[in-house]
């Protein structure tokens, strides 16, 4: 299946860039992994459209809250919706956030979840929602 | 544009039988609007994987703790990918569910996720991801 090969690779990628660009908490590397008229819904519910308007907010996020929070981890699961369409779920692990109220918001964990498109070689992603999951219960 | 109104009226015909089944608890249903090979991740990041497995996890909790419940309103967000492809988010409100502690989970709010997929006339939902959303801290 070389076609799927490449397409996991050309994501790969992708998500190598977008952790790099976050943990250098640089919005403008981090914004090209996002297609131009890009769709991203932030925990809260929030909506940014447009890479520009993805990496406008994340400079503000980048300075502020994020600024000296890292990704320590992303683990990707891939369903190939057609040759250039891609759903991708990321489990994530970030250190060092802190909350909108200035206290540490340690060991964040979450889902984000991507539509992905291939444009030429490059898998971009044309949609983002990024889940806080709740807790399971302990019986 | 004659497609994009078909394409709006054949995803708001499945969200209405969605939430007509939901509200009747009937996983059977429910699980009609959806792929065979659908995709479902809940809000604790649990995985279903096919149309039976979405049909028998509804079974289970619309028997306990969405018994009672209804989903009051849906409101739809519609973003054409291809001419058989649409991500769609939706915001929800529900009244009458428990929690798995048994204690009441009143005016639940969330963001279901949807990617959906044309077959034949009809739109069906191939990748659907829960959201419960943080709140923002008041200023």
């Amino acid at each position: 299946m070389a076609t799927a090969m490449n397409a996991e690779q050309g994501i790969q990628l992708t998500l190598n860039n977008f952790k790099e660009a976050w943990n250098a908490h640089d919005a403008k590397a981090f914004a090209a992994a996002f297609t131009e008229d890009a769709d991203f819904t932030n925990v809260f519910g929030q909506n940014f459209i447009s890479r520009n308007a993805i990496e406008e907010q994340h400079a503000r996020i980048f300075s502020t809250i994020f600024k000296a929070s890292s990704i320590t981890e992303m683990k990707k699961r891939i369903k190939m919706i057609s040759d250039e369409i891609a759903a991708v779920d990321v489990n994530w692990n970030m250190i060092g956030a802190v909350d909108m109220h200035g206290n540490p918001w340690p060991n964040r964990k979450g889902l984000l979840v991507l539509v992905m498109k291939r444009e030429n070689d490059n898998w971009l992603i044309l949609m983002m929602h990024n889940m806080d999951l709740l807790q399971l219960p302990s019986h």
